[in-house]
């Protein structure tokens, strides 16, 4: 078994102390449920104190739940100076929760025991040594986290090992080495593991932060040396810069260094995991993360694609479909007739690439990004844009007209927009206000349009980017919208170009409560009006 | 001199084939005028060559301006297989950039050379280093990047090495060891790195790039070994995951490794230029990256502030003000105001940072700050407030009321801007029509203006940003408008924020008009009547 790493989520404790962060307990349930179905070994809840009801109420709620992989953690510190192990308020909490694994942090430096603690060198040991005697008593798996061991050892080797030393005599199950300021270099690392492996018995686990880039790097260093432990957070959520990226370091372990830790089947969920926690977490997704970004498998250099076709090992160290994310071809200026054929390959498989559809499309892309548009962020347009050309795509609705006005005093501004349009034979005429224009816009058309199609209440817009094409004619200028929306499911982005940014907005916001529409089957033969779908060209055309 | 480690700038080539990257050629400039006052030593231009006129501009631009620090690169790749050097469309047009440095790259791995070349393994050989005697011939330092190097020496660690021997025996100046798909890990860098290094004479680089998350570990494992020069991009922009992010290396050589690279100076400029690209390139800025991050020293755990509050080595690798970052406690009121003061020292010369109305406007600009205002790329609202906050500033008119209306029907769009104000105690009520809301707006405020400000007719609106500041919300979220404006001698930018895209546009766009009135003397003991100075608060505080 000496092959196997256990993965310790510290998402729901670590990744919570990120800036912007707040979970409530029913997000972190959730998110502990994916976890656990995931595979994962241990899922740290919390910090259960009396100043924190909300993970004390964690612990107590998911004591009822069936867990099939994991085990859950319950965190805490070490017992204060002046307080016996059986009356120390912090190490009851954690007995009380009754969670399998408790997992206590001691410090391993100096400066901390004598800056931050203000107790003797002896009285550290002596604590850290009890408190983990003491959970052990109560029969739980214990965690023994050696918080900032690698500066500690750094500043006093011998004390440092002695530290961990203590914890090992006290009984602790695992002793995990923790960079907990994250600036430590790989070569030290590799030192300060090498030598305190030399002298415990017990398994020995790893901590590390982001702080210098080299979060995922310590931790395969401790990997190399034997540690059966990896601690880390889905999207490396946590203080300043972050932990270690679980889903970077996963499949890392599993594909790159033959570890077993979830298995295929937990790998090929990690990037839906990791969409899903940003979800939960409302946090920018970073598209660049390795292996679960949406960047991560996205090629875009004219010399990469052409290679890529060739051969897919030319331009990646890893299969998409592995992690569960997928291989994207980017439309871009450099695009040929093989790149667009690639993309609309689902829709019609098999096709050629000098089949006179793909080429009607290729110059309907290359026109419409000669006027501005990007396809390459926006796939759900050009899933609808394809399929117009195709022949295949029912418009939703048919506008008639809308309007914005915004007014502006001193005293204050004030926005209304007003729509027109007929779906199904039947003409919605609705007005809302909004604090801008395109705000108003949306919430006019979705007043519309849900009585219709109320699966639109879930669409929700992630981001909204604007920029301007053309410099040199300032607020003449052509400018770009890029609307990202979400279902809670799914992401997707379109893109709106024109002159005129409300009409630019529009376009983009058209395109993506249709692509909603049409993934959810209801504009392929589904009950669109013949009136709406003679609607004729589509505004994202027309604006070209 | 061994201490040196040159770095080498990709951002403009290789960051420019990240996902929604698309750099203009007045961008890159600003950009490489940016990186060569930071210090870095090479700035990678583009890839000249006829299908890329904007490159090729941009080298024509490039060599009449005057460059402190860094030699500009021009990137392309080795000739093809059957050109001989001299009639090689890609040699030629590197020749013809007339860049001091040509950097091309070639094929270390034996299955690009079948697959994608597919040529055999001896030509391959021969046309690297025939490709680099000829533009060695033509007297300039010449790069040779060997792309897929680790790739090659896993696969066939001989014909790798032959690979850097043929770009050596060609006369390349540098050769740099790429890790083009980003899924080496650092061991066997180690091992790649080291066998090449006994092998050549000539001084070798590092390339490499984040899918593993590992750029970072790689490329100091090479400087390790003696690589003297590192390449990378600002903000680890390029190709699916990115390249090595030269914010997280050059501060981590300089102060973990001890390295010389860009000195202490740059080094402190480094956070504002890692914001300024981010600007240019209107993307996300990662608030988690290593040393430049906005969150990079947040402290949010209530453990963690304490802590620092005794001692910052507590839970700080660095120092935030050596990368010219800063301290933030989350969950305090503490953020620094001597950072701030510091911005604005050279609006007050001689004055004490005690004075009260110092501390008057270094509240109002954290106010502002804190409401989304970037007052880092907007100097000329800098000025306009700075002169507020010191009662020196009389307002150019009163606003009296603006209203804009955008009427849409399938056959086109309609916009009204009307807006009524009081200039020198006479009422201007004025219409214009324009091609969005915005354009409108400014043509008729324009109108109601010129008549006393003749002067404005020369202010023209060089560019238009618009960026959304908190994702998550979609259209209700608050957004930054960012105008640069110009009067043919100079260029100003200036900065609205608003829920409202319009009246952040409006406050962007009024303060470009107030400042080239300021500039030119009409606004302090001009002749401006006295109802204008009594407008009391300007919009641009008033909306925050």
């Amino acid at each position: 078994m000496s092959d196997q790493v256990r993965i310790y989520d510290c998402t729901l404790r670590d990744g919570a102390q990120a800036e912007g962060i707040s979970f409530s307990v029913d997000d972190k349930l959730q998110i502990a449920r994916r976890l656990d179905e995931l595979g994962v070994h241990y899922i740290e809840g919390g910090w259960p104190n009396p100043t924190n009801p909300k993970d004390i109420e964690l612990f107590r709620r998911a004591r009822d739940l069936p867990w099939r992989n994991a085990r859950l953690a319950a965190f805490g510190s070490t017992r204060r100076a002046n307080n016996a192990p059986e009356d120390d308020s912090t190490l009851r909490a954690l007995i009380a929760t009754g969670a399998p694994v408790l997992t206590i942090f001691g410090k391993s430096w100096l400066l901390h025991v004598k800056e931050a603690l203000r107790i003797t060198a002896e009285q550290n040991l002596a604590l850290i040594r009890d408190s983990v005697a003491f959970l052990k008593s109560h029969g739980r798996e214990v965690v023994y986290d050696a918080e900032h061991f690698f500066d500690g050892y750094a500043a006093d080797p011998a004390y440092a090992l002695e530290t961990v030393l203590a914890a090992q005599e006290g009984g602790a199950d695992v002793i995990a080495f923790c960079d907990t300021n994250g600036g430590t270099l790989p070569g030290a690392v590799r030192s300060a593991v090498g030598a305190a492996k030399a002298r415990l018995r017990v398994p020995f686990g790893i901590h590390t932060h982001n702080d210098a880039g080299l979060a995922a790097a310590n931790s395969l260093v401790a990997v190399e040396l034997g540690a059966g432990q990896v601690q880390g957070t889905i999207n490396g959520l946590g203080e300043r810069c972050g932990n270690a990226n679980l889903c970077t370091l996963i499949p890392t372990l599993e594909l790159k260094l033959g570890r077993r830790t979830i298995g295929a089947a937990g790998l090929a969920r990690l990037t839906d995991l990791s969409l899903f926690v940003s979800e939960v977490a409302n946090v920018y997704h970073d598209h660049r993360q390795p292996y679960v970004g949406q960047s991560a498998f996205a090629h875009k250099g004219g010399v990469h694609i052409d290679a890529m076709l060739k051969q897919p090992l030319c331009y990646e160290h890893c299969l998409p479909e592995l992690v569960g994310n997928q291989r994207r071809f980017l439309l871009s200026e450099q695009s040929g007739g093989a790149t667009v054929a690639a993309k609309i390959e689902h829709l019609l498989p098999g096709l050629d690439k000098r089949h006179p559809t793909v080429q009607e499309l290729l110059s309907k892309i290359k026109h419409l990004e000669h006027e501005g548009y990007v396809l390459e962020g926006a796939e759900a347009s050009v899933e609808i844009l394809a399929r117009r050309a195709l022949g295949s795509f029912r418009e939703p609705f048919r506008l008639i007209g809308f309007r914005t006005i915004n007014r502006q005093t001193p005293a204050g501004s004030e926005v209304e927009a007003i729509v027109k349009l007929e779906v199904n034979g039947r003409v919605y005429h609705t007005v809302a206000d909004g604090d801008g224009p395109v705000n108003a816009l949306d919430r006019a058309l979705r007043r519309a349009l849900e009585d219709v199609y109320p699966q639109l209440a879930k669409v929700t817009l992630r981001d909204y980017k604007v920029r301007v094409l053309s410099s040199g004619d300032g607020t003449a200028a052509r400018v770009r919208v890029l609307i990202e929306s979400s279902d809670g499911e799914h992401v997707w982005s379109t893109i709106g170009v024109s002159e005129n940014i409300i009409e630019a907005s529009w376009i983009a916001l058209l395109d993506s409560l249709s692509y909603k529409l049409l993934r959810d089957g209801l504009l392929d033969g589904g009950p669109v009006a013949s009136s709406a779908t003679e609607t004729g060209e589509h505004p994202a055309l027309a604006a070209s």
